[in-house]
């Protein structure tokens, strides 16, 4: 038996200024502490627009100033911090769609980045190709907390079951996924990958975009949530700037598990 | 490219007795026959009442009357008929939860015997032990047709992702899954199952229930309907008697798959 703890997703509205998205996520991380949330999520591309023509200004080494700010953060409040995602500058020139955690002592403890790259074309809807911008990364995140072990995957991500059962067989009873989906995809598949995701491993799946901006160019579905073991929602925001909280209880997962014997 | 062809998934409502099941099998096949349905599916356990104490009264060989009147309807119109699911009785006493396809010359083209039973137990929810009554079946069922390849499932084995992938890796471009859950979990998962298995493998999930009878031991969930590769239903039923048709348009399916590749 255990107690259940508290999680907050942060569906805050990027700027143009990277200056103005720290203040945002600071502000916004506070509030979350202020409401007894244990583990707080910020979204896809907090730190700038979503803009693949822009973020190459935005983008940071991993010691940069937007995971010193999160560090800071997270050590300040004694919270583990999902640091949503940002550009990250690697080596060889490469820039990688990356999300860090950060423990209450401001470590970084986990790193991903996002393995699948989102490469559409759809008639009379969208096509982004963000494959022209960053490099894929490699493999499934699976880190631990006090809380237990946790999965981390970005956005496109989800759209690959085998990297959520793997997760699960890893032993998380959460992921965390950090996405900005677009109007088209969003509003046709946005709720079935997240209720399926979570009903197929009978685990929480938590999603954080960030809040829609009708004026940029990659208008955002957001529509945070957080998916239960059983594939409904206990927390759901609509597009608005918002922070939405949710009870992860480990306990009613194995209950589920139990009554309801798939193998997980 | 292809010309779509009709399926039609025929939710009768079984009644106690096994020739009337017949009569009522015929004549929704020969409804669908004149609504031009190229391939027809019956619900799972069309010959009899889903209740495990009464099944063993219905259990046939592969080669008795049930089989028989199907494989004389598919011949007698020329059609693929997926035969929903009955009681097979099999060599060492085993009794499986199976479905036989018959082409349009009346063999029997294909056979699949549920593999995952529906063991659950609820709280303040559903008991139902189907390993009690039924053996497991093993392995996957995909078959070739005239209109391409197509896989075939029943019921609980819905809840396993890694089969439709499979099924989806062989070539087919359907799954048909006779199916008859129950109003617990029907209400709470069948939409987001059946939608995320057609949305992950980008291809057609068709799903036949019998109509819900509030008489009986087993009240279903019913609600037949069919998935398109882009995760919405092209057809869906209520809990009545009907017929739902839908065109399965391979065309549509690759067109799909090119927009937005996740590698089906």
């Amino acid at each position: 038996m255990s107690d259940p703890y508290k999680i907050a997703l942060c569906q805050m509205k990027p700027a143009k200024e990277k200056q103005k998205n720290f203040e945002l996520a600071a502000k916004a991380v506070e509030e979350a502490v202020r409401c007894e949330a244990d583990v707080v999520c910020l979204p896809e591309i907090w730190n700038a627009p979503y803009d693949l023509k822009l973020l190459s200004e935005y983008a940071e080494r991993e010691d940069g100033p937007s995971n010193t700010l999160l560090s800071e953060l997270a050590r300040k409040n004694g919270i583990y911090l999902i640091g949503g995602s940002t550009p990250e500058k690697a080596d060889e020139h490469k820039i990688y769609n990356s999300s860090f955690v950060f423990g209450p002592n401001g470590d970084i403890i986990a790193r991903h980045r996002k393995v699948h790259l989102f490469d559409v074309d759809i008639e009379r809807g969208l096509r982004f190709m963000e494959s022209d911008f960053f490099a894929a990364g490699e493999g499934l995140t699976v880190f631990d907390t006090k809380f237990g072990k946790m999965g981390l995957a970005i956005c496109f991500d989800v759209r690959f079951p085998g990297m959520f059962r793997d997760m699960n067989r890893q032993g998380a009873h959460i992921v965390f996924l950090p996405a900005a989906f677009n109007i088209t995809t969003g509003s046709a598949h946005w709720d079935i990958l997240l209720k399926s995701r979570a009903l197929d491993n009978q685990m929480y799946v938590a999603a954080c975009g960030p809040a829609r901006d009708v004026t940029a160019s990659f208008v955002t579905w957001s529509h945070s949530c957080v998916a239960t073991p059983w594939g409904e929602y206990c927390a759901s925001a609509d597009a608005r700037e918002t922070i939405i909280y949710a009870d992860i209880d480990v306990d009613y997962m194995n209950k589920i598990r139990m009554e309801l014997p798939i193998g997980n």
